[in-house]
């Protein structure tokens, strides 16, 4: 930050942590904007790598290679939420980071994320943490079954998680998870899954793009489809509790939050199942229907400068390309779709290698 | 190109001559779509060298380094058309590149260029070709005065030229511009500049955008608007003189168009006055509006892709950022404007250093 204000010049340098193809697409936002980018990241693979001379190859603890990294950068933001807090507390005190230290530990634990959204009121699934088995059958009889068992940390794509359905599951996935501190989560009936994508920069500024709804596949997103088949209402609910949830945090940059929807008597009941302190997979369909796109947002967002306009031009569905999706993908691509692909040089199977957004051209759009 | 049908596979490396903006955002949406870049320039502070690890700095006639350049290279393509013609033609010897050296002999030469317009019954402003202060008086008799004296080659934003208004500043406009073949072109009382950028593939596929109105500023693009303030009838026109134009050529890339717009006697006659054998700056409005823009569509184009819907949702206003006007840009920034700020880091009076995209929102746009 050059100035009293703390907005970010053009001509800064935005260090990411890590190299994936959210740091790839933020790293490209940021070079739109103006700014130089240095990457952090141990695997020397990672596709954003091929987007800068500025590469810091180490381990997510190497506090020397971390502070080499700091020290070439203007301010640091991170692709993804499972990084040691020990390295970016590390980092904060060298340069300005966002999103804050704090606002990871929150959302980077499901327990501790869990009881701040219960201390703020918002309705999320019926929880207890889990030390050993004890534990667990008591969750069982409080919450009843099915249940999911998930680690605390470091879980993303349905990793780090398994439903017990039935009693005799209990002590096999406990076996299968323990090691540190597991959560039990009431398993929720929704009829569908939404997010929201939200920004706030540091002088409070908040904008949100549509709802989406989102479909998985084996726990991994598959398509996010804009606008989400919901009331106006639940949409209105949606907004709010997202804006309650980055003002509780004083949270800098984009967030991704996921909401179960739930019938009840005919009602739409929405339920927080996740908060991602990142840009996030369901609003990359932002980049093919909006002016600007949740990583300039959160380029601008971090950088202290005003936000941009969310609004939507056209309705599309953003459908990921898992595995070997990727082969010639780009040969089958239709005039109204446009594509990003992630260049990553390895095919494994669920592994996102790019996504379309397949847009929605109105007749007569304007 | 890696396979009988020329398509670009995604992961190659598509090299870039020219280190400008304009390299700088075509680099950025050949990332987008899975490439590697490389990028070669004489001046190390070319702002598209912040972007790539991929790296050669050298003159454009070093034939070793421009070799070096092609071998690291799937595909070639150029930000600009003021090279030297044996190193492209030298570089198209050893890799595929586009648009072809066929395409930038005619459009990089502004005799060759008329020559070839009026071949096709384009029309043009009257020209003649000059080489002695003989030629010169003679093309005044023919054409008239006012008329503008041009060199033919090296052109750009008003440079090399000059508007010879009475018969006193022949001679003395001559010197000045004199020393290779220049060209003598009828001065047009033009009521207004539009454009058109257009793409084609190598399998003959074509797109265009919108028609665009420009407003400049000493001889430098300040302003475009679109949609342009003219008749359908005057867009289909443009429309159709493009697709001949990239048609003739056997064209593969973008390209950008510009038109005087001449009034007479009530009707709108188009006069073409120059053309542009790469992505143009009165084309970057559809970085903002368009679901595919310009430097993606090029990208689409020189692989062989198939090309993207060039739908514009929104009237949009772009506004070239020149010289000093980039300073504290950032923080003047509105929410309904989208910024390409390129990060150079000398403000010269008159130099391009960044533009924004004034998008008009729609009450309703969907």
């Amino acid at each position: 930050m050059n100035n009293k204000n703390n907005i970010l010049e053009q001509g800064a340098t935005i260090g990411i942590i890590g190299a994936g193809q959210l740091g790839k697409m933020l790293a490209l936002s940021a070079y739109q904007l103006g700014f130089k980018v240095a990457i952090f990241c141990p695997d020397k693979d990672g596709p954003a790598f091929d987007v800068t001379p500025l590469q810091f190859i180490a381990s997510y603890d190497d506090k020397d290679s971390l502070k080499n990294f700091a020290n070439h950068c203007d301010i640091i933001t991170y692709e993804f939420e499972n990084l040691p807090l020990n390295s970016i507390k590390f980092l904060e005190k060298i340069k300005p980071l966002a999103p804050s230290s704090f606002a990871l530990s929150i959302t980077q634990d499901r327990l501790k994320e869990k009881q701040f959204l219960a201390s703020k009121n918002i309705k999320v699934a019926k929880y207890q943490r889990i030390e050993n088995l004890t534990d667990l059958q008591k969750a069982k009889d409080n919450i009843g079954l099915p249940l999911v068992l998930k680690t605390t940390r470091m879980g993303y794509d349905g990793k780090g998680q398994r439903i017990i359905r039935e009693e005799r599951e209990i002590e096999k996935y406990f076996n299968q998870l323990s090691g540190s501190v597991l959560i039990a989560e009431q398993f929720i009936p929704f009829v569908r899954e939404i997010s929201i994508i939200i920004a706030r920069n540091k002088r409070g500024q908040v904008r949100e793009y549509d709802v989406s709804e989102n479909l998985h596949e084996n726990h991994i997103l598959k398509t996010s489809i804009v606008p989400a088949n919901i009331s106006p209402l639940s949409a209105k609910k949606a907004t709010r509790i997202a804006h309650e949830i980055v003002g509780a945090l004083d949270y800098v940059g984009v967030m991704g939050i996921e909401f179960f929807v739930v019938n009840q008597d005919g009602d739409e009941i929405l339920i927080v199942n996740e908060i991602a302190p990142r840009v996030h997979n369901s609003g990359h369909w932002t980049k093919a229907v909006c002016a600007i796109n949740q990583f300039e947002q959160h380029i601008r967002a971090i950088a202290n400068w005003p936000l941009g306009d969310p609004t939507r031009f056209a309705d599309v569905r953003m459908e990921n390309l898992l595995g070997k999706e990727i082969i010639d993908a780009h040969k089958k691509l239709q005039s109204g779709t446009n594509a990003d692909f992630y260049g990553k040089t390895e095919i494994r199977s669920g592994r996102k290698m790019g996504h379309l957004n397949h847009i929605q051209f109105a007749k007569n759009n304007i």
